[in-house]
């Protein structure tokens, strides 16, 4: 156990924002929101699921909807608050902590203001080591964990609870209403034990997210180049520098879904990228080629600073470095690499692991 | 408290499918699974308010959807009863009875179903007196009383529960998760109080129903004129007599939406009939006049047996008579009007009773 006060926060909101592969939300919004609990409640509690009893039940909270949306409409938090306790009151069993449905930038912060709010510790892993616009697509519903009972909530007061046969279809009755919630929602779900999460769960995510942002920060103020810092501490590759020369965003269903284009510089110059997403980062192709795709990671990066940008963030114009690297090697046994492969979201290519494809 | 057998359920789908003003589904469907479960389990008590505690829990029990598919998709029944039972659970409390919440050919008698099932009574009340289209339109609403909790479940065994700050938001949400069960689902909602329910509910329409079928049978097996036993019966006019000769039928939001157009015949030999539905008939105009409007009752009657044709069962060249008949008085009040005026379905017609508009 540590304590995490308003700093190792914001290292964990920048890392975990490059393991969002360009989802889970900008990080300042959940950064802001954090900062302000710990200075109201006092530091949060990060624990490893070795330090919690087998049979202790761990409740993930996380924001769902269009990211887009989310930008525009601050969460108060409430909501989240309202999710969990929802939860907590259906499965009729107190929860002796929370964690992250996913990593990224806002959703690895989330678990963290509440806790901060609630007095819990929050759990050292998550259930993606990544993000996904899905809520079936998580390495524990590939080891049979249930996403119901599911709780939403939303800034009006709203709760709407589901309990469905499959997580997939979890993800149809919450995304249906999260849409006439104004496309962003507060949840609460894949309640789960200890002992559940110790074979399911990618564990040390929290962890990884602070050192990749601890490593940005220090390459910033060394004046280092932050892009290849990120990219040794994550093992990845660099996929492209350049120019962004266009983005197609809309949003489809609850999700921010579109593309964006980028004109190479230095080392690129002449080659194109094309850049695919659904509220996070898909698949990318240089001059026509597939370099990376789900469910390995895919980031972009200020050219300068480093600092992630998230899809909604990713703007005309912006100088940018890409990097892939490697998911958790979870995503790659079949049952989890069905519920994220290239082919579910429609791209008509094999997943080939990203070190096959650029570590030539 | 009486014993309900199969003859009364039969004279109960008649008389509440007219009283349903072309919704609340096709009788016959109900009354199978109704039939069965009496056969299987033996007759239901009826009871009224007042032979229950006031503290005693009522939960109503129907089907939500399209009335179109509901007719393709013969309902299993089991679906009811987890609805029944998810809410029962969530409120922490056992219901002593069930309800119905509209008066319909098949919302009539579903809780009979459920009552048959599960050995409990049937309170002879409701929350309409009719049928309408959206969950928050019931006087209940209009007395404070909350649609929340609020459960629904499908044949494949998903259940959603929705707390909502409003009825119109349980309407909202429980709209976007049926059209994602294939625009039908059962549910359980307006759990109250038997004192909640002295003060708000309309008492005795399964009595009525039932006199009602009984009045029709009648008059069939005495070679009488159905329409005229049943105009007389419910206290109403008869606005057409006619042949059908357009029917616009579309399923929009998890709706069955439409017109009917009718040429006149006998005394109406020359004139047009219009008749405008979204699962219940609201309006109907004779040579572009209005005759009728929500929340009047228009019931639709074939010509010869007297027999409640839905709109769903509305067919080209069919022949029929028109009957309107005032609403229970509840609906007059202002705040229950406001619900179902025909200005917040999109008509810009004021309310007019019934009979004043045709008993001159």
């Amino acid at each position: 156990m540590r304590l995490l006060d308003e700093e190792h926060i914001s290292d964990i909101a920048v890392g975990a924002a490059i393991l969002g592969s360009g989802g889970g939300s900008d990080p300042y919004i959940g950064l802001l929101m954090a900062r302000e609990a710990i200075r109201q409640f006092g530091p949060v509690e990060l624990v490893a699921l070795d330090e919690l009893d087998d049979d202790d039940l761990v409740v993930p909270a996380a924001g769902m909807g269009a990211p887009t949306v989310i930008v525009e409409k601050l969460p108060a938090g409430d909501d989240l608050i309202r999710a969990f306790h929802a939860l907590g009151k259906y499965s009729g069993r107190a929860p002796r902590a929370t964690m992250s449905i996913e990593s990224g930038g806002m959703n690895s912060i989330r678990p963290i203001y509440l806790a901060a709010r609630l007095s819990l510790p929050v759990v050292d892993c998550d259930g993606m080591g990544r993000a996904f616009p899905e809520i079936q697509m998580t390495v524990l519903t590939a080891n049979g964990i249930n996403a119901s009972p599911f709780a939403m909530s939303d800034e009006r007061g709203n709760i709407v609870l589901i309990e469905a046969v499959s997580n997939k279809w979890v993800e149809v009755f919450a995304r249906a209403c999260v849409m006439q919630m104004g496309a962003v929602g507060s949840i609460a779900l894949y309640a789960a034990t200890v002992r559940q999460l110790k074979a399911a769960a990618i564990q040390g995510t929290i962890t990884l997210a602070e050192a990749i942002g601890v490593t940005a920060r220090n390459a910033r103020r060394e004046k280092a180049n932050p892009v290849d810092a990120i990219r040794e501490a994550v093992g990845g590759f660099l996929v492209f520098r350049g120019k962004v020369t266009d983005v197609d965003r809309r949003i489809t269903a609850g999700f921010a879904k579109g593309s964006a284009s980028m004109a190479g510089s230095g080392d690129f110059a002449g080659k194109r990228l094309e850049l695919e997403f659904q509220n996070e980062h898909l698949v990318v192709r240089v001059d026509g080629e597939y370099a990376a795709t789900t469910p390995d990671l895919i980031a972009v990066l200020d050219s300068e600073t480093g600092e992630p940008i998230t899809t909604e963030a990713l703007r005309y114009g912006m100088r940018v470095a890409v990097i892939a690297f490697p998911c958790a090697p979870q995503w790659r046994e079949p049952a989890a690499l069905d519920l994220v492969h290239p082919r579910y979201f429609g791209y008509d290519v094999d997943y080939v692991p990203v070190e096959e494809r650029l570590g030539a």
